[in-house]
């Protein structure tokens, strides 16, 4: 299905080369002010074509409020959002007719649907991803004023080059100063050999993976629920559903249960506004539930598929052959990825603020 | 919400301390013959006091059929299942009249509802498991028969004791072998290790993270869906909802992110019964959608929250002290996790057949 | 599916021949008193064999807290409800064997699950709903406790037999009131006529249908949604998922629908806490959202399908012949009925009422 | 919210000023021919100024698919839908600044969102059922194909003129028969009264109320479900949440509830292809679940609220006064309520064909 949540919920249109993209969002609070000068700034972080790292695909993207305000206000009716498509090439990938590429979709599309999209990957295409951006911006919006929440995403690795002590900036790191570098890593030392990794891959007609870590700030304790629907889980689902993602750890993650419990427990002590954490390996979630620290995970998403270098693989056909991919494409998608990823953030905290507030 | 999938619908109810546990499956398909002795199996691997390696707590666990068969053929109708709670002693855990157990639930859910359930941590306790596991037991039953589905859990991790190769083992193991050692994990020399480890946390009324790795076989292309409900998303969400997960990864996971995609991909061939991939560092998941290779993934678990060893931390009251859980309790959860990895396995698969198949 | 709501969800299990029925119900607001005392009321009310109206099967319908509750408070958790079946005889309808029972469901639960339950109708069994009133009467509970909401239904015809002047009772129309009629209908004149239909119907093997009219005092304003999910179209549904219902009507219903705007339009007049409407064609909804005046709505039940009279009808084998039903059943639903009418609109009003709070 | 349909899922936005309306449909089955000129038609049927009996407001209601379909097939994926928002004239009503329009949703809206959307009612806008009856046609286009399911709505009453013989029509009444009646009343001397009452009710710019039946062809047996989500009970959910709806009955309805089972059960004979009904009382469904008769409904519409007679009223201040709406309206709208109250049967029929089929 293409919605997201129950109470906030975010139904999403569009594939690659067709009219328009967009998305329809529901429960928006009413009474809030919202222009498509809300919306534009994460799609233009998301968009195609900002930075030599970036597929040189040129899509304005351009958001277009339908319904849901007046006057530049929400009136509590759905948000229709339409984003139309530019620059649609879909002769480019020819060589796509005959081979399906290796970790796309197109062999599982074709399988499970039984009919070939037009080049471009159809609803697996990035694109896909716009409704979510925009719907989530409504949503960071909405946090950022009734609760002082702040959404903060940084790329975290490329290929083998990792940032360290990625706790420390989790306190105050902006957006303003993610931007600051092409890599979306806050460190200077960490993103030019990450863009140097990144310039490899696309010199070699290659592409790399790499990792987002996102911390939700300011989020009030009590959202999550205690069984199927906890809020690490509800987490999970939103990041592992953005494409090219293969992992999501909260908090401590995979390294954290290698410890025993007497280190890896977060006690207690008293603050200004109630007990709080002495650590953070929790991530801010215990039992499913918010305790009132920062909300942090970390989403990895591989290299590319689509890449220029020769692949000994077999078409559609059977037939074994070499697929070089032609068309335009990310070298690397986790500087792109970073609008995402917090958009599918605030969607989850949205989801369980909209429950826990009515 | 208690509810885990939309058409193959689970719904559990029940605490540590409450008269039982039990859950509703709705929409197992008609004509399947399903008794107790198909189901118990799965909760006599889940339950505790299998061995020197999980808590003493003594529960026969025990389930019941209460609809939805008749002659013990399934009838298209809810399934009802009660598992009574036999070894209730709500008193042992008196200190946490106190004290918040540290990364434990007690908090949060003070804080979301306003109720503090009485000893046992309500909901958060393991015990609201066992739905998962009788549910689960009715899929997988299903699952074979209807496809040759089969899902093997084993445990990959203890500690810093980590399992290699893990991936050569996923073509045959099965639970017969795992079940040949006490920790779950099918390697002799690591399973020895692991055993040390745990027995090393028991001892010091301390406890010990770990990993459990799942390989689910056979399933058919097709299943999953594009957008928000890709395959791994639900099994990323399905997983995080176990309690005291921390990380989840498919396929290649996080390690595969840090290579190429010309390294990453997995190419195609022609196989018996169409093209398979030569490699598998997808999981059996392409675009959401599975492609008919092994589906096979990693959870990871926290080391248990509730410890002996005295811990310094603040009362509810905001008065820093030390607490010492009394109580039986795991020292490692892993080994008993097992099975509940399995089931939210199967009720995930379960969800997508019977959308597939109608 | 056999859950009703999204936010206050019911789920039920249980036909008529299995071991016991009951339900879970999630999103039961923490810190509530409940306790089988409040429950069992509305079962009795609804049990059979209350009167010479009703069928003779005797079930004590005993209902016993499995879970979400300690010392009698709610704890938030989800509650779960067993009720066993005591008087199960499932050779009494053996002519069944060979015939479905006309406008029964005996023949579509074949075609749709290709297995026969045993003698009694399987889910379709009025059985099934008494999950349904265990669930509504903690809803109505919590109603009355936090906004003082109160709901009544009567029966409002039988047969021909119809109650005059019904929008009269809405006011002030308690249950201790309505139960001093062994029909439920509270007009001794109008009752007597009623009672006397239903003993032809009984002495003559036969059945007889009727209407069910009830009123939701004090509901407060803003519940419902505009478009889908109006606060009538949840009200239509959960009435007509009742066995054995036909129509359903809300305010002045199918006969406003004959009157011009003019007279049918509801005047706002300012009253002491804001507008009100002069008069209530209404219902108390407009554009689906409730406007404080009373709530109050109509619901039609055929007459029982199962009846002692011969019918001359085609077996399963299709071959013509005749079927006279054997084993208990009632000759009018409409008394029983009443419980589950008001426990269905007490699913409704609360579903709104945790949404519209949180 | 604004979703219907849980597996064929129908997302609509839009208000009465707008820059559009439209929707999306999710699971639309692949590999069927779509493009608008499929849509349009119904669309066509439903929009204004179609007669001298609708408003004059001219609105052309062009569809544009965006998305999931290519070359006029579709893909699988969600098809979005847009609709401009022509002939806005925001500043007609400016009475309702001061006056809630009795019995519209003006005051309700306010009460539900703080908010008060510009003159045109907001959400409550018969606009809103654009994007019901886009989606509807294709759901229609689907069934007919596959099954040769036939949807055909007509106008049974208007005021206190009544259609007799309502069920002689049922198995071959046509969409061009009905067509050829400004009413959409099938009978040449039933139609000329109703035209005679709406242009009576115009005349006095008052207004009138009426109903609409409806019958669903060729549906396979075996739609539906037992519990909660009967057929019956889905489709009076659909119906109820249509602007201006009062009641909706099935089969034999609330007259049928008068008579005895021997009377109205509907017994069986051997047709061609299996058991048939000899008589259709239970309008095709019973026990929730269809069985393969046509299934057949009635929906009453009141009268429109907003009308140009001067009301006595009190206006938002509480200050009582007179209000005679400004602007184009509809003196009766049940002639163009037929395409929308098929478009909800379509997609009720179609909710359960997927699931059946998968």
């Amino acid at each position: 299905m293409s919605s997201f949540g129950t109470l906030f919920k975010v139904t999403t249109y569009g594939e690659s080369h067709c009219k328009s993209v967009g998305c329809i969002v529901e429960n928006v609070p009413p009474g809030l002010d919202i222009t498509e000068a809300d919306i534009q700034p994460q799609l233009s972080r998301r968009r195609p074509g900002q930075s030599d790292l970036t597929t040189a695909r040129d899509e304005k993207d351009r958001v277009e409020i339908q319904s849901g305000t007046e006057f530049g206000v929400t009136l509590g009716t759905p948000i229709g959002m339409v984003i139309k498509n530019q620059d649609q090439r879909p002769h480019d990938y020819s060589e796509m007719d005959d081979y399906p590429r290796p970790s796309h979709a197109d062999l599982t599309y074709l399988l499970k649907y039984g009919v070939k999209a037009s080049s471009g990957g159809g609803r697996s295409s990035a694109r896909e991803t716009i409704g979510r951006v925009a719907a989530g911006a409504i949503a960071e919006k909405y946090l950022y004023q009734a609760f002082g929440i702040e959404i903060v995403g940084f790329v975290s690795s490329v290929g083998t080059v990792h940032l360290e002590n990625v706790t420390d900036l989790l306190n105050t790191l902006s957006r303003v100063q993610v931007d600051q570098y092409p890599t979306r890593c806050p460190d200077t030392c960490t993103s030019e050999k990450m863009t140097r990794r990144i310039l490899e891959a696309k010199a070699n007609q290659d592409s790399i993976g790499g990792t987002v870590t996102c911390v939700i700030r300011n989020a009030p304790s009590g959202l999550g629920e205690p069984c199927f629907d906890k809020l690490e889980a509800k987490l999970a689902h939103a990041m592992l559903s953005i494409p090219a993602t293969k992992a999501f750890e909260i908090g401590s993650g995979f390294g954290g249960c290698q410890f025993p419990g007497s280190q890896h427990n977060d006690v207690y002590q008293m603050g200004e506004k109630g007990l709080t954490t002495f650590t953070n390996n929790s991530g801010g979630v215990q039992g499913g539930i918010s305790n009132g620290e920062h909300i942090y995970f970390k989403v990895g998403f591989k290299s590319p598929a689509t890449i220029g270098l020769a692949q000994k693989t077999a078409s559609y056909a059977g037939v074994q052959g070499e697929l070089k991919a032609k068309g335009r494409h990310d070298p690397c998608v986790v500087p792109r990825a970073v609008p995402i990823v917090e958009a599918m953030a605030a969607m989850v905290i949205m989801e369980y603020v909209i429950f826990w507030l009515g």
